[in-house]
């Protein structure tokens, strides 16, 4: 029986970094999955309103996490020699570089991205979102565009010199960026952000081009929305 | 929140029957399953070596029960005035036709029909059989089939009188041989079984075709299995 448990949806961002997480490092894995049914009806993810992923719970053993970035830590860590090695590189160096992008991450690209995520996919969705009351905000999609491409012009800085954030190796500061940028990439009114940056591009064509990653956003997939 | 929590797997026949009952009732759950994935694959259901359903656990409020048929049960008596009111008749000469094949199937039915699918699919899986050191018991397979034979030329007789098992609307005495007759429908070895007879034939033809046993089927095909 597996000890490390997820409690959460693939959908979620958290979880959705953290499942990435696991597969890169080969670890075994329960995943706990709830969904609501209404007569034959499942009530869609985000109808839990929690679209930045409230909803994760991790545990390994005895120990509980609900942070996905301090859970992606604990992983690269205490199974540092399985799976890959790299998540949080071989040196103290290296891991300084990657301590930083993640910081970047989690305090400059993680709010816009967050916010364009929410008013884009979930507040924008027709079916959906009135039932909320959920309506965009228009002022807070342009206040964030801005902000994101601020941030990713700083990446596309960086990028010109290392093929990813932190080196010239796939690491943690990387995978954190996948969930939210996934959801971008694909939604019109966004990809641009990053597509007319070229180091941008290419950087999201590689680190979306990994298999973990790709099994995630097939789970995020599976099972197809009965509504 | 709903109160009615399912945890178990729809592939599972006792927690299918259960759900199919929540779904005639229109009554709000939540369903938790627990995947095990291990490098990039999720095991398949079967690996548990539950194929019996042992997996089912089910709450309503403080209640906890186990059994399917104990819950269908249940449902049918608290939720009296949702959705399917037929389940478990409207009176007392009704209920104890519907009790009578109840056990029938319970007592009957179920055993050799269980031994079919799992010696059928279960064991004779190519790709986990080995892996588990299953082998497919040709006695037992021969032996279920003539058992079953026999259950079902007693259907067939009653099905000649009535539409139903227990008279002629649809209930719980039906809905219990739904999970494992469509396995075995869906068996090239023991589909005959049924089609042979012409009032089980015809049964099978109106009871598979609910509404809320098609949204279980749907619900045991997804996700798709990656293995």
């Amino acid at each position: 029986m597996a000890s490390v448990k997820v409690f959460g949806s693939p959908t979620s961002a958290e979880v959705a970094r953290v499942l990435t997480c696991l597969f890169e490092k080969e670890i075994e894995f329960q995943l706990i999955r709830v969904d609501t049914y209404k007569g034959q009806k499942r009530l869609p993810e985000y109808l839990k309103l929690q679209p930045f992923g409230q909803a994760l719970t991790f545990e390994d053993g005895k120990l509980t996490l609900v942070d996905s970035r301090v859970i992606c830590r604990h992983l690269a860590e205490k199974y540092v020699e399985q799976g890959n090695k790299d998540l949080l590189g071989s040196g103290t160096l290296e891991r300084a570089s990657i301590e930083q992008w993640l910081q970047t991450e989690a305090q400059n690209f993680d709010q816009p991205s967050s916010a364009l995520v929410f008013n884009l996919a979930f507040a924008s969705n027709l079916e959906f979102a009135p039932l909320l009351g959920l309506v965009p905000d228009k002022e807070v999609i342009e206040r964030s565009k801005k902000k994101l491409g601020q941030v990713l012009d700083i990446y596309e800085q960086r990028l010109d010199e290392t093929k990813y954030l932190a080196g010239d190796k796939f690491t943690l500061a990387d995978l954190s960026h996948l969930p939210n940028t996934q959801r971008l990439v694909s939604n019109k009114e966004c990809c641009s952000l990053f597509t007319t940056r070229k180091n941008v591009s290419k950087w999201w064509e590689a680190i979306s081009r990994r298999a973990s990653w790709k099994r995630v956003v097939e789970m995020q997939q599976e099972p197809p929305p009965n509504v």
